[in-house]
């Protein structure tokens, strides 16, 4: 392998010592201009490259930005990222992510490689973030948080219009004639699944329209979570049961499909399913293939998200000292198969006992 | 904002000069063992942290390991990106990752700021490496090639086994009594693309299947290249024109797709058409419903690759010296629905001048 040229060979090729080279190449000394333009022209013709490590210490600019991402198996996650990356490398920064799968100790781990290798900041994107590491982020470089908000106000913060896509998600029920509806609920320490969930018990209540303790499932961002609200849900009498059921993201709603199905609800005939974010499914699939089943959701502008991050980031790079922003974006409602006008229901029959093929 | 202690208060509270303090920190000269004691109980009582910088140009390892990812929007790389952090983050170390865009200045800087930074060790992940990129790899940590090897051999190296899926591919269709089989190859800089090529023509060859020039399509892994494909071949006088086209992966095959059944060829009936990577669709999905169109496909168990990379990498950081390692790992055939039984064709028929609704 190639040796890189290191200080000491350019200090023997310039006739002076390391330390003379070290002063001249880092500015951090006086050294004669004779003295230092031979110094530096030998460097250049060696191809001697200052380290990075010592540049930063001396300049305290890195030109990197970290990225932790919740679970980048998500498919909502990556084009957030291409997003800040335009934005970033258009910066000449560089952009290192990390995948945390929400695990306190790898939030925590990236974020002190990040701020001992001084990151000129952090973009958090759908981080629950433990309050110890809040310290530990108080301490570091700037941060925008992307998707979740711990403390409103306090950073940041770049998400989704929740409210227009509950919003959304209710008008497109409703006018299709449900009035009971069910709501699975994401986990609590998650900003985004508390107003998705504030805003759906807002407007119901807004629309005069039914709301019971039954009608609530209280649950997490997984498939899991799903089934068991089916379980929850679907074995209320009939009069209760809701008939259209907004799940907490998209992968609950999946879980609650696969279960419904199981306890032998045709989707959308017997029950109406709607998810939230579109994690699944490229929108060139969905042309190629325009029967596909698809799942009624609310679909967020991922990429302007993460441009709208990095710019945030750059901004506060510029100014430290600015008040804390906060930027909410449109969503888009997406009309899919999961959902169905209500049936007629003249005797309120019980569900049918069919498995499989109905979509 | 809550200030770390500095190398400063160590020493003053513990009533040392800084380079004393320094020396018994870092372990880098002597320091009476009382006197250490002292300091270095100052400084666990202040909690001063040494910085990670200065330790890792002191011990040489960082504990983190750097990966370069082709494109984060294709859902082929997460999992193993997933397979890669379990193995990493489970002997205490951090993978940073960079999404190059097959960008060589994007590779190029990543990789400096790696060696800089003196990650441990490099994952390049599908990258097409630039002879320029070779000397600069050369000259950093140890690196395990995933998926494209530049020169077979120089590296360590994990990827699917695509010979396998091609044998695959090809079994299926002649067993559903195709003969005239079209390939559409990918880019020549991808040793995957050239890998899959070789293995298409060699088999035709063994099973004594014609292969005219006009069968094969040479092409890139966009679904453009799909599209065009499509007006070279389905143009083709019917006796000339296969009944089956292998695409280089997913996405060329949607863009063949969408194409054909422009031109007025149901996908299968007409034409059968054939992907690789399994780049669309969770399984999850699949499952919930089964009737749903899906690309008939090979798919390469990403997580497993992930974790081979890792272990190779870790061995290697283990014993430098050892002979580049190759890992070849089996893929698996997935029936979908772009590929049905050759119809009868008596007469040969133009194709059907319909559009839209076959799947």
């Amino acid at each position: 392998m190639a040796k890189q040229p290191t200080l000491t060979d350019v200090a023997r090729a310039a006739g002076v010592s390391r330390s003379t080279a070290a002063r001249a190449l880092s500015g951090s000394g006086y050294v004669a201009k004779a003295k230092r333009e031979l110094i530096e022209a030998q460097a250049n013709g060696l191809g001697y490259r200052a380290s990075a490590i010592a540049r930063t210490l001396r300049t305290r600019r890195s030109h990197t930005v970290g990225i932790l991402i919740a679970d980048i198996t998500n498919p909502i996650f990556p084009r957030i990222v291409r997003g800040a990356d335009e934005v970033l490398t258009g910066e000449g920064m560089t952009l290192l992510l990390c995948n945390t799968d929400q695990e306190p100790e790898r939030q925590a781990s990236f974020t002190q490689v990040m701020i001992e290798r001084m990151a000129d900041g952090l973009i958090l994107v759908s981080q629950s973030i433990r309050p110890e590491l809040v310290d530990l982020l108080r301490r570091g470089p700037p941060i925008v948080l992307v998707n979740r908000t711990p403390e409103p106000g306090a950073f940041d913060y770049v998400g989704p219009d929740n409210a227009q896509g509950i919003d959304a998600l209710i008008e497109h029920l409703t006018n299709h004639g449900h009035r009971r509806l069910g709501f699975i609920r994401g986990p609590r320490n998650s900003s985004t699944a508390c107003e998705r969930y504030d805003r759906f018990v807002r407007r119901m209540g807004e629309l005069a329209l039914p709301l019971p303790r039954s009608a609530i499932f209280d649950g997490d961002y997984s498939p899991e979570s799903g089934r068991a609200a089916a379980d929850a849900m679907l074995n209320l009498p009939a009069t209760e049961r809701p008939t259209a059921i907004l799940a907490a993201n998209d992968f609950v709603a999946l879980g609650l499909i696969d279960r419904a199905r199981e306890l032998g609800f045709a989707i959308p005939q017997d029950l109406s399913v709607t998810g939230f974010d579109d994690a699944f499914g490229e929108a060139a699939w969905h042309r190629v293939f325009p029967d596909a089943p698809r799942m009624t959701t609310v679909g967020q502008p991922r990429r302007e998200i993460g441009r709208q991050a990095a710019n945030l980031l750059l901004d506060r790079l510029a100014d430290t000292s600015r008040a804390p922003t906060k930027i909410i974006v449109p969503v888009s409602f997406i009309q899919g198969t999961t959902t169905a006008a209500l049936a007629p229901q003249p005797s309120l029959p019980s569900p049918r006992r069919r498995r499989g093929r109905t979509m």
